[in-house]
């Protein structure tokens, strides 16, 4: 049954917390939530075939347009029929702002009221992004959901600094707003700042809400700030987004910090971890991270994970993955990919699945508790 | 139907040529000749996985005994339940011996009558290997095919440098034959060395036929010399090789190579060509190398090639290919390798075809003529 575009229905909800489980309604289908998004930052997730991120069982696909418009240039990527033909890919897509790759990969960026300047690693030219510019760039691209261009504060910064990137924020997301030229199939995100003041995000998350969109981020944590920090943003923010729009935490992507949000009321999540860490030789395998170079795995014949559908999983040992990770054989880090990307998009459909049996605390309970003294005070009262 | 394992079948001749259609069966299938068969080195075709190898074409799959003597050693390869098993390829595999990796690759080697010293490049720890040891690595790795300990001589080398390695040949391949414990299910194929010494191959031909074995190889070409010399010796050298074996020219699988070779009676090949090429951003194309880097391709929106079966083809664009090479995505390289392998297969397939029809000189007579100053002299008497 079609629904109207960028619909989201709340199917299931826990009883015991903030977790509820959703249908997103795109122009290129569903998104089922909680659901974990593989990043393919230049129109390819790193090692794979857009065949292998079927089979991990992803349904939403995030892209940089920071690194599309620096190469190969939207102007291509239009050419070509946009982002999901040019790359195979006919399931639903996001792609950030570009916002937070100009905060931090820029070395000499120069923000304005009006944008930001910052020369292109690639060849030296000076590249200007504006709110206008990066929803220009978004519409060429044409992904179903689409992120308001947003300054994103460091970590650490001053209460000032921070409050004057919420702000900008703010008014940037009334540029994009105004920029957006394909409102009806493409959503566009607005994206809550504030750092680790609880107040400016409550602020933040407020404010946004003036702008009737169809979903919501929350962004500017996972920039170096200790966990607890992220466990007590979402906590406080995410309730205080519609209950009847898709929230997304941006950039986010263990197995601890997605549960703690769910159970916050978080959607959705992106994450590079699964493949980076694959390239260093590791998996994600029930709840830990192992390194495959490990001497015992050298004549390990199990499968990495028996209960892992995956291709990895159904058809080599602990043993090959360990030979060609010490190899440096790239079939391993793409074996490996694979099922990283399997296992954490796997983790919020068990955790779905939970919420929608009322057993999320029951069976992901153990995940839920932060290592944050204060908290662990709080629960000795 | 089961044919006594290493039965070659010859099922069409060409009427001009020496060129000939067969099937080769061993205890993990058959193998239709001619055929180009992949190179797994490390117990890995480089950037793809055995899906993708299957995929491909491929039947027969080439592994290196060096390569995984040094890693992970062939004792765990064993334990795994030997080579298929722990590449996960239930096809037909042949390992070569070593020989040529020792002579070309070790830097410190030592050769004496016994065998071959050098020092592992991975650790520096002395390894020796003789006819009885590469033998012995090669039953614990159980591929279908295993290969002579030869000795393989440099180019250029004089000629009795070259007589002394192919009668060392000779006398090593005795110690193979007295050493391999698994002739019921893998078939040895000795090896024809002789340099550019037409007449010392003629000689090696006829003398390994001494013994009565299940094939027949061409090595120590591909070596440095000429290519016009590579014609001429497999020329001079294939028809002496048994009717009634398959004919193995080791090392080379370029377009050109393989159909001059075919017509004169070769009927197995291995090269990493197509792997190497496509890690470097290039693609096998209708007989021709394309590099797609090249800036023609970054708005090129047809596919690689639209008569191609592959993945690749089937679901991406030049523009796309373009791209991700140029990213420097790992994807754009396992797509490439796909494509180029099955390319090369299909190339070999597409003339066995011919050959079954009789119409390989009229189909592929076009590269079927040398460059060599000589063979053009000769043709026009
Ligand atoms: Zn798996
Ligand atoms: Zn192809």
């Amino acid at each position: 049954m079609n629904k109207p575009h960028f619909t989201f229905d709340c199917v299931g909800k826990c009883s015991h917390t903030h977790a509820r489980a959703g249908v997103f309604h795109t122009p290129h289908g569903i998104v089922e939530t909680p659901r974990f998004m593989p990043v393919g930052t230049t129109a390819t997730v790193k090692t794979l075939t857009s065949a292998h991120i079927e089979d991990a069982g992803a349904q939403m696909v995030l892209s940089n347009t920071y690194h599309l418009h620096l190469r190969p240039g939207e102007d291509i990527i239009k050419e070509a029929g946009g982002l999901h033909k040019f790359m195979n890919w006919n399931k639903p897509m996001l792609t950030d702002s570009g916002g937070f790759q100009v905060f931090s990969l820029s070395k000499t960026r120069k923000i304005t009221e009006e944008g930001v300047t910052f020369k292109s690693p690639l060849d030296g030219r000076t590249i200007f992004i504006s709110p206008e510019k990066s929803i220009e760039i978004q519409n060429a691209l044409g992904a179903d959901v689409i992120m308001a261009f947003d300054e994103c504060p460091p970590y650490p910064a001053t209460r000032d600094e921070v409050i004057a990137a919420t702000e900008r924020t703010y008014r940037w997301l009334e540029r994009c707003i105004q920029a957006h030229q394909r409102p009806e199939d493409q959503a566009l995100f607005p994206i809550v700042q504030g750092g680790v003041h609880l107040d400016l995000r409550a602020q933040a998350a407020k404010s946004l809400q003036e702008f009737d969109l169809h979903g919501y981020a929350i962004g500017g944590v996972s920039v170096g700030e200790p966990s607890h920090f992220i466990h007590k943003i979402v906590r406080a923010t995410a309730p205080l987004l519609p209950e009847n729009k898709p929230r997304y935490l941006m950039g986010v992507g263990t197995y601890k910090e997605m549960a703690i949000a769910i159970a916050s009321g978080i959607d959705l999540f992106d994450c590079v971890i699964p493949t980076r860490v694959a390239r260093h030789g590791a998996a994600f395998v029930r709840g830990e991270r192992w390194n495959l170079k490990n001497a015992p795995f050298k004549r390990d014949f199990t499968p990495l994970d028996d209960t892992c559908p995956c291709y990895t999983c159904q058809n080599f040992t602990r043993a090959y993955l360990c030979h060609l990770v010490r190899c440096g054989e790239i079939t391993g880090f793409t074996l490996l990919s694979l099922h990283n990307i399997t296992e954490l998009i796997r983790f919020t459909q068990q955790i779905r699945n939970a919420i929608l049996r009322d057993r999320f605390v029951e069976e992901f309970g153990h995940w839920l508790t932060s290592e944050d003294p204060e908290s662990s005070e709080e629960s000795q009262h």
